[in-house]
């Protein structure tokens, strides 16, 4: 079994060089924010992440998280490295130092993030969705909620839920039924919620449950939806531990992966909640989190395709099979060019992935934390348009990429002792929670295209037609990735045109190319930062002598990235154009292969 | 749970329409084999797999085979749908008439085939070996070796196996360790084969199993292997269970997915084995099995793809969520144009990758049954051509395609008792065993086009521009099916070009652009065989009325294909072109991240 080891140096560089460290340093927020700085944390980050929470990852897959006798029982190991992690004040470093948190940037945290994804899936969740609750008391909680709450989660010693779906209502929320009665200055709350990730559990004393409910007489639909936070046990004034709220466990789920990650079906049974924002706000409330939850998840595509290409790689360099032209004996299969072409996908489209993740959190940050509005803007513009190609592309890659980490074991792949295997059953969540890849890239086309007309995809545009002009004065810049970089941009500018003119006309239209429409951006994007990197590391290469031979490979990368993964965009763009006509043609009948 | 219905209807327009019926009729060996007899095989064979071998799928998966006191046990249910299995006579369909076969078509036993491994992938692949090893002896096998063990394995009563891969030699057989001492008549074998299918059981009386090994002084390498029949029994002289024969198995495999299927160690020790072919030749018979073993393999891919699709097909059917443009209330997501997508590419596929394996059998049924010299070589030559792609392209979309049946189903599709999630764990081996892919890729581009030169390759494009030209004459036919063919063609035949060209200069480029090679005209292929599918859906519309709806859902399906599928082509081809300089620049080192 390969050891995780965090790929500081292509984080690192994926940060100053890429996500602008400079400018982040530059915000007052984060004067302190220097390389050094930030190098150190990446270094015990990383220590924690290959050290304690590494070995947990099988066991926890094995032993999975358990219901016995109405209680959560996860994994033991974890316990003590949930431990590690506390003690360490990894959970808080993002969150506000008022109650406790460090105010270290977003873009950091998620780097802290990844590592801890790569090196157990299942176990970071818990603190992700702790993150995700923090983040919202923060911004919507009043200062009584605040006080009672915050530093216990940034902390680490209480942890946080999401708890929106229900048994009819998954994607579409409008249809949930979880009922809200007011009670004094509380609520009762009643439903049953299902699919809650980390929604019970006995690695901390107490969980924080945000839920989405309806208030008696409020709106249908989605606009009479309103979030409140249901603790597991009611806080005593003192801030010790109280009495029981009336949310019990009722099940929980057995997967195809995560197994260490308790997904719960919990029952809301007159239990005390406490609004958080306005009443029928809840949903805006929960969208404002989810920006950042989805871009962790799309990060979490990126931890487990690493920790699968890491594992992949110790395998084809020690695995001898086959000879090969020109050399004698039998070879490492990573000599065969077709083992390096898949090995090479892995590699070159994570790299890619981390970048694109890491702008998308530096722009989040810059949108957070900039006075100016009109620069505020920019950056939020492109977070929000980012954020689904983000979450989306990233984690239908890493499902191609964690089953190319199996193919290249061959038929040790296949067994599960190898460890390749979890790889691929823990990515095929990453998809479908938090909004499947078909409502990311509905959000997309609808919300972040078309509504304002395109205008923050021509700025993204714009943007790469600038770097595609300053590559163009580089000297012994390689010339495929200008070429396709600029041929991709070309194409999906002839698809946003494509969008605008056939959405007016035609309902179907934006729903049948949306998929391909964010995977044809994201292949952009990532090309974009391929090319920006190889820039980067040319200028570096004249600079520095130290890191020579890995500066190279980055340039490589990029060639790669241009000629095995930019020729997806002809083929997203001429499905695009296909349009809805023969998707909405058939009847239900002719679904029929009989 | 979705149950399983056989899709007859579209194999039957396969094999009737796609897969020239009745030039198989007219040959000598197949006079009996008219429409109607297929039909009702389908019909018969259907019943079996829906009633009796698919409900044993899911506790197949729960239970799997277990190894107890040295001894295999497979699931309690397998036993009697094997049993069923038997005394339909379905073991022998397509064996020998002298040894108790029904000498019906090598293409009607595939079709029988795949639907018993949509019914159940695990238990259905107990069959499959056997006929491999069946085929193997009919071939190869003495007189003495044919009389003892070919009835008892086209009865089903002994199964068989494939004794290939050592813990040293997987895709390299060269390196096989294995040992065979001439002792009198037979052979002493020992050694110790890993990843044997269905190599132990307790669902039939005898395993006869075919191991490859070396005699004592054989040259090294491939030229120095040879085949050998041992029993797990010896049978005695009146055809009864004799002694034991020094085969153990050491332990199975604990495996992602197909649980049901016993995957064994298995220990010889000085057991007797009795030469099959010649010394020395062992691995050119292996290799005459092999493509059949690939054809249905490649199926197994078409299988479970099929029954996945028809589970998402009926959760997407009742699924109510969201609401679509113009409709008012909330509608079952089929009505979302991204959920048909995904149900179409599914669909559409299949469709696609059946009519392929299907056309494929037929020329093997025509290669053995002709006997013209020149037809028996062109139905060869195509078979030898198409047979690396069938089970690459197959088995490679079957994982992407059982993905997407997962993703239908969004949260409930990632919980193993929604049974969407097997199908892809079952998938995951299809792309390993009987050759990686990248074998295939391999035995592609160096065995079957370099080697002639291409000539076998030129026929193939010769006969898709036959179709085009025929299909330019027909009034009302969809022009994105022609211009989409033409293009694929077109861009295939340069492909094929710069390969030629490239592989004598460098000898790593057949490696680097294989895999692209293999996909490429896998996708052309399914476009060719839609294309053709659509013309003969449209002349069966003007002719019988019977079927309207669903002939022009296969006219349909081909604009799909046309539209969605063959724009992959460019992707494959400009990847293609890139040739091997970037993958093979890389050194040892430069795969580090860090």
């Amino acid at each position: 079994m390969a050891d995780y080891r965090a790929p500081i140096k292509d984080m690192f560089f994926a940060i100053r060089e890429l996500a602008d460290l400079e400018a982040l340093s530059n915000l007052p927020d984060f004067e302190e924010v220097t390389p050094d700085l930030i190098e150190a944390i990446l270094e015990e980050a990383g220590h924690l992440a290959s050290e304690i929470y590494a070995p947990t990852n099988v066991i926890g897959d094995i032993e999975g998280s358990k219901f016995v006798d109405g209680e959560v029982k996860v994994p033991t190991v974890f316990k003590s490295a949930y431990q590690a992690f506390v003690e360490g004040g990894w959970p808080g470093i993002a969150h506000n130092p008022e109650y406790g948190g460090q105010g270290l940037p977003f873009l950091l945290s998620n780097c802290v993030d990844e590592m801890m994804q790569s090196a157990n899936l299942s176990l970071s969740l818990c603190a992700m969705l702790t993150h995700d609750a923090i983040y919202t008391i923060e911004i919507y909680g009043d200062e009584s909620i605040r006080s009672t709450y915050l530093e216990k989660m940034i902390s680490g010693s209480w942890t946080g839920t999401m708890n929106l779906t229900e048994p009819q209502a998954g994607s579409d929320l409008s249809l949930l039924r979880t009922q809200a009665i007011p009670d004094g200055e509380a609520y009762k709350i009643s439903g049953q919620k299902i699919f809650i990730t980390w929604g019970d559990h006995d690695m901390a004393e107490n969980v924080i449950h945000l839920v989405l409910a309806r208030i008696p007489n409020a709106p249908s639909g989605t606009k009479g939806i309103s979030l409140f936070l249901v603790p597991k046990f009611i806080p005593n004034p003192d801030g010790t531990i109280g009495r029981s709220n009336g949310v019990e466990t009722a099940s929980i789920e057995h997967k195809l992966g995560i197994h260490g990650s308790p997904t719960c079906v919990l029952d809301f049974s007159d239990a005390q909640g406490y609004l958080i924002g306005e009443p029928n706000k809840g949903l805006a409330c929960m969208f404002t989190m989810m920006n950042r939850a989805r871009l962790g998840v799309g990060l979490e595509g990126v931890a487990v395709s690493e920790r699968s290409y890491q594992q992949a790689l110790v395998f084809a360099k020690e695995r001898i099979q086959g000879h090969l032209p020109g050399k004698s004996g039998n070879v490492a299969i990573i000599e065969h060019p077709d083992v390096r072409r898949m090995l090479l996908t892995m590699k070159v489209e994570i790299e890619a992935m981390r970048a694109s993740a890491y702008v998308t959190a530096s722009h989040v940050d810059k949108a957070d934390h900039l006075n100016d509005q009109k620069e505020q803007h920019y950056h939020q513009s492109r977070v929000d348009l980012l954020i689904p190609i983000i979450k989306g592309w990233l984690t239908e890659r890493s499902k191609e990429l964690t089953g190319l980490g199996i193919q290249i074991h061959g038929g040790m792949g296949y067994i599960e002792e190898t460890g390749a295997a979890q790889y691929l059953r823990d990515a095929m969540i990453l998809s479908i929670y938090e909004g499947t890849t078909g409502i990311q890239a509905g959000d997309l086309v609808n919300r972040k295209i078309l509504r304002d007309h395109g205008s923050a995809l021509n700025e993204f545009f714009l943007d790469i037609q600038q770097t595609l002009d300053e590559l163009s004065n580089l000297n012994d810049y390689p010339s495929i990735i200008c070429e396709r970089l600029s041929q991709g941009l070309d194409q999906s500018k002839k698809a946003a045109e494509w969008l605008k003119i056939h959405a007016s006309k035609d309902v179907y239209s934006s729903g049948a190319v949306s998929y391909h429409f964010l995977m044809m951006l994201g292949t952009l994007m990532g090309g974009w930062q391929m090319a920006l990197a190889a820039s980067a590391a040319q200028k570096k290469l004249d600079q520095d002598k130290a890191d020579k031979e890995w500066l190279k490979a980055k340039i490589l990368s990029a060639r790669f990235y241009a000629e095995q993964c930019m020729p997806r965009i002809t083929t997203y763009t001429e499905s695009i154009f296909s349009g809805s006509d023969t998707i909405m043609a058939y009847t239900l009948d002719q679904f029929e292969s009989d």
